[in-house]
């Protein structure tokens, strides 16, 4: 089924228009550019609209949001649901401030997203309307563990039932579910989170594969964490003696560009709940 | 003749004003600095007319223009223009939308550009005045060929006439010519289209080489786009197994890095028209 | 000394709020989580307060200053001056452009830094209340050497005294002085200058290390100066043939990322005047 989500991005190539912010941007447009995927950024309340109109996909990401970005969020996200597009977000931050929590809150009144792409802090923040996420990165005492794992996949299933969204929440273990169905993914390495815009990035593959599967939105959302994380065990053995973080980078990008659906399929790490 | 255009870059070190998309803007510096150029990045309208009055050289790229930053084009366009120094467009997704257009249309009557680089849809959009490009890459339909090189070179030595700029249209295909002479060039590889910003990459680059060589505008910019499909090819030798898009960005820059006339001017693959 | 400087923030892990240019935005972030802290980066007026609120240090970088993020610099070094959080200054390009010497000049009036880093050209813009540096690097003329070092020190140390900041002036010999003590180094390699941003990560690097040693800020200014050079030599002998100043940026990072204390303590090359 994973092997199917891949090979349809390789055939459909989707032109995702990003949003996103400018910390991490460039590495979310080489890991589309990676996938199979064709990337796009305009933030322009002038420009989004036409933009989001010739894509097949959205994927809107607060982690700058600015005074001038953030009215381009809502109108691109209005636009790209009148035309049907897929459409995604990504609450960086939200919880962290005022100014985040608001946006994404309103964000999720104004358009209909297909996934939201979060840490357990952000999306936690959005199921409660308010929060006090440590930064960008989820707070120790919100992570999904061994212990906390039925009770969590239960809130976040009755929360996706009441926005209508499958919710994607990454960490140690991965959750990606619907009302009715929970992926719980145990891919990737603990290193990954040293590297700035993991998340971002998978944000990006994920509306990708979301837009080039439209039909099965649950399972492509799985695939792509699966294959973010799948590559960062593979970009990890390919460490070389002295590399580090910026190099594991480069590598987990490259594992991206170089997978096939078989090698997915056979390294995906997941059960279903 | 490409031999002296990179050592006059090497031995001038031109100062380079970018106003350009936040996507892929770092590595636009770091190609800069690679060629042996020195790049400076400003967007503010407080601030463009006075960093561009220092510089040698101005690279205008609307890749993620907003309303900010449009009348900043304007201001230090003009402001170059006024101080004779070498200016270049690169219309990031002319045709993709009505600003892009718009303002690229707009800042051909305002500014007098010396070179003007872009891929064929967007070129296509400048002389047709409008433009159906599908999102920041070419249309296929649009594509160079060896069937319609011929019309095409005529069509652009027309434009490049009608507007006095050098045209550069980057794609498998390279054309670079002014009214009289175009330089069709064929180095490079395909997978460099896996790659974020090689065409902003190569704006910068353009710029400093023009900038270098302002007595000869055309081949410098022929010899830039030579260099920059050379360094890919070079760059691509020299991927490792498990390499993909991300490494082989960080090897065409390193190539350039280390690139040296002879090189330049053995590797150099083009025939004039 | 410098040992523990380092083991201090891998052990802290200060959470840093960056308002920087985004050129090199994502070379700074992962240069932060390289060192062991965490960066968070957020410039909108909206924000910023918030933001800064729950990290330990700030990091104001002029770099790509402009209308929307020159008040939030202001606003968040308020505030963290309100927190007793550490803050430093990078004025980059001050000297270059009006809206640059400006800003800084009225950042020192209004918000207390410990920490003011940037090239001797900047830092003399700020001495001289005005200036005339080339672009983003120092000017030659300017330059720290063996011949002016003594009369150099004296006049940041009387700098550093009328400010009560820390003065950190970066180049090919590198000085970190309060109003008594300067510490010169001569840890890094020329190379160096041929990545963008390395001053911009350096920065990142010395808020990190401030924030997790506030009793010894001069020492761990120090430090992540001796860091950064050392960083650059390791990452230098690690080049392989071929490899030029993209593949240089990701191996200092990833020699940041393996740094460990005794490596640091033994190679810093430092004397104190």
């Amino acid at each position: 089924m994973f092997k199917e989500c891949l090979e349809n991005v390789k055939k459909n190539q989707p032109l995702v228009h990003n949003i996103t912010n400018y910390v991490t941007v460039n590495d979310v447009a080489n890991v589309l550019l990676a996938c199979g995927g064709s990337p796009i950024m305009s933030d322009d309340q002038e420009d989004v609209e036409d933009i989001t109109s010739i894509c097949g996909g959205l994927n809107i990401n607060i982690g700058t949001l600015n005074r001038n970005t953030i009215p381009s969020m809502f109108l691109a996200g209005k636009k790209a649901n009148s035309l049907g597009h897929k459409v995604l977000l990504d609450p960086v931050g939200a919880g962290a401030s005022g100014l985040r929590t608001r946006t994404a809150n309103d964000l999720l009144k104004e358009v209909r997203f297909d996934v939201i792409r979060g840490n357990i802090s952000e999306i936690r923040t959005l199921i409660d309307g308010s929060g006090t996420t440590k930064g960008v990165d989820a707070d120790l005492a919100d992570a999904v563990t061994e212990e906390n794992l039925e009770e969590t996949v239960a809130k976040l299933k009755a929360f996706s039932k009441s926005i209508g969204s499958v919710i994607a929440v990454t960490g140690a273990i991965d959750l990606v579910t619907n009302a009715e169905k929970c992926f719980v993914i145990r891919n990737g390495r603990p290193e990954m989170g040293r590297i700035t815009g993991t998340g971002c990035q998978l944000s990006g593959l994920m509306t990708a594969y979301i837009t080039a599967n439209p039909a099965n939105v649950l399972e492509a959302a799985a695939a792509a964490v699966c294959l973010m994380g799948l590559a960062g065990e593979i970009g990890y053995d390919n460490l070389q003696p002295g590399e580090g973080n910026s190099t594991y980078r480069n590598r987990i990008i490259d594992a991206i560009y170089n997978m096939d659906g078989e090698t997915l399929e056979k390294g995906a790490n997941y059960m279903v709940l």
